[in-house]
């Protein structure tokens, strides 16, 4: 396989850092093919605007989606969103690597998706879910938090943590098509020992190691909506 | 009141930035006090980092929440920062005002709430949803979409919108204390006649007329919750 790992974590010597350095040695291990996009590291611009353009289809006014979809028929993307999306494109594998902030992705990293999953590639018209640009790939999102494991699920204080995660995993990684794995967590990290830390990292290791068999989780398919898209039981 | 209008949209002819002006003056008709925040006009950083901090607690690793803590003590949040928090501290009612990227915020819109929701006075040890921080004020998301109503609710293709706005609407502006307003929600805006967009704003302006009357979402209580979080129905 080829693997993008997107990381997102302000401090070098983080767990979260762990995380990614463990998972570029262990798929490396395997014999698969690893890239990483270290977000903080390349100072990534996770500014959505109207320099993401080398020219512009409207000057006048600007629809990024539209902007999008112009910039990649005609090679008009900057150059720093055109290097990720060939990454994208090459692997077979994405992982975003990130600690939860404010039960989301930090704003560094929403800004590479808010950027690189353009528009007439990755989706657009009738192409997302199953039918998304990315159909054929899988996603892996590998998460640190503060909070304790009791604090999610049914009845808990902040619900399931799938619930939180739904605009990034179904949203977002289902809506361009990719057969999103079931996140990997890490949970209480400030809090934890040593000793704690290591049993995240090994339970790590042994999911990136049984990756392929993995099922994915299950989100909308198109067929399953008529042309306007209406859930195909809808009375019109 | 004392309003706060947080406004993220890249062009500023756009609908949504529309939506902003007419929030401004008609709250302003009504007598009450509004600031704003543009963030594409301010050219706001929303990348959180170890520059947030004029000193550090802990230069040698850093923990970006417990930072927050001591630079709120200590006086030493970066300037951008602490003009926002104090901006927010001052307002009544709190409106977020963007496009719906990803079915999220934009990036540079995260990252004021990265950034500016700072640990130690928004939230902080026991101090969440209704005992956070902000308890007292209000919050009102408004935002613009490209999708139709119709893909959204139960059994439509999205799913209803309210749970792709669970981390913001329930993980952030209700975990910091804020009572949050339902959403105003103008739908599939670029593809939309000028009158059905009029019909958008006059929407818009009636709603924020009868914003006090308005009943809040409902969301946890920490009383409905032991020492440890659990639920107090949990066998433990």
């Amino acid at each position: 396989m080829n693997v993008l790992i997107v990381h997102a974590h302000p401090e070098p010597q983080s767990f979260t850092t762990a995380l990614r350095d463990l998972a570029v040695e262990t798929l490396q291990g395997l014999g698969h093919q690893v890239q990483q996009s270290d977000l903080y590291a390349m100072n990534w611009n996770p500014v959505a605007s109207a320099a993401d353009f080398t020219e512009r289809a409207n000057p006048e006014y600007l629809v990024y989606a539209l902007e999008q979809r112009e910039g990649v028929k005609s090679d008009r993307l900057a150059a720093d969103i055109r290097g990720e999306l060939d990454k994208l494109l090459w692997a077979d594998l994405l992982i975003l690597n990130f600690p939860l902030y404010w039960f989301s992705v930090p704003a560094i990293l929403k800004g590479w998706i808010d950027r690189v999953l353009v528009s007439g590639i990755c989706y657009g018209g009738k192409r997302f879910y199953d039918q998304g640009g990315l159909a054929g790939k899988k996603a892996l999102v590998s998460l640190t938090l503060g909070g304790r494991e009791h604090m999610f699920g049914e009845g808990a204080i902040h619900g399931p943590l799938e619930d939180m995660l739904r605009p990034l995993l179904r949203g977002t990684l289902a809506y361009v098509g990719l057969e999103v794995l079931p996140p990997f967590v890490a949970w209480h990290v400030p809090y934890i020992s040593d000793a704690a830390r290591g049993d995240f990292l090994r339970a790590y290791q042994a999911r990136l190691q049984g990756l392929e068999q993995d099922a994915a989780l299950e989100f909308p398919r198109l067929e399953q909506f008529d042309e306007r898209l209406y859930p195909r039981t809808h009375p019109l």
